[in-house]
């Protein structure tokens, strides 16, 4: 059995979702949103994130952590660096934690769970609902895409493609 | 008597300076680099980055963390994300240890020293002697531009000019 934790990473409302694997099946140990109270100063916001997922991974020990890779489409550059500030605090709860972070391109998560790349999150949410046999739609959506980030890396590690633990954008040196 | 540390983040190395501040004079009493392993995964890099850290803040008990503003005009979009995970786990290292964070633009760092925004790194280093009474200068730049920083809030937190805790750039709602 394998514990996977999900994450959907946001400076105001974090989502993660728990899953255990055994074999081909998954099912939903644990799945919230962490709320971070605006207007806060940014090492308040972070230190709330930090703590939030610390108790998650206390309680539950996933092996790994699936992640988004960064996207830098976003419409403002700023909002793609202040994700990185909360991605940053994710990955370090992670190594505190001993899992280990694995990212995904957002196409590759949603192609994954729906066979199509550019699925709104509607439908990847009614997709995660079958695939884990919820029979309430998790609330917000934050919640199913961090459950989808956690099944596409099921998929990715049951695959015979080996998961890809550091993408180039990851290893960039500057 | 106050302690500001001032840090240039970056995720292969990160420069500090630890300076104290009794009226209008200021000592060094540390500065360094931390010196990350390329190439590792993101997890145990700003793993490495956060224990680093953790060491200056448990011996010398800084009050504030003064820090570059991300500035979003980097060459490559993504090296300014990555910068934004560094800068994220020094956040929370210094919201872990009691530690408020300032952060001030680049063009401001540079003024406050020189006079000129946009003075070079080594008129930079150079300033920081002549205001820290060094007799050898810093390496690598780093050290002396997280210097520079620690040195630039001194002179905001002692002026009328109440210092910026929250720059517009850190309270963006996304």
């Amino acid at each position: 059995m394998t514990r996977i934790l999900g994450i959907d990473p946001g400076l105001n409302i974090t989502g993660y979702g728990l899953i255990e694997v055994e074999g081909a099946q998954a099912s939903v140990l644990e799945a919230g949103v962490i709320r971070i109270p605006a207007k806060k100063p940014i090492e308040e916001r972070l230190s709330t994130l930090f703590f939030g997922l610390q108790e998650v991974f206390k309680e539950f020990e996933p092996e790994a952590v699936a992640l988004e890779e960064v996207h830098t489409q976003y419409e403002r550059p700023i909002v793609a660096v202040m994700m990185g500030h909360a991605r940053g605090v994710i990955c370090l709860a992670a190594a505190l934690n001993q899992s280990k972070v694995f990212s995904y391109a957002p196409t590759h998560i949603k192609s994954a769970l729906t066979g199509n790349g550019r699925a709104s999150k509607e439908q990847i949410r009614r997709m995660v609902c079958v695939q884990l046999k919820l029979t309430t739609e998790p609330e917000p959506l934050d919640v199913s895409d961090a459950l989808a980030t956690a099944l596409c890396h099921m998929r990715r590690a049951g695959s015979s493609i080996q998961a890809q633990r550091c993408p180039p954008i990851l290893t960039t040196n500057y």
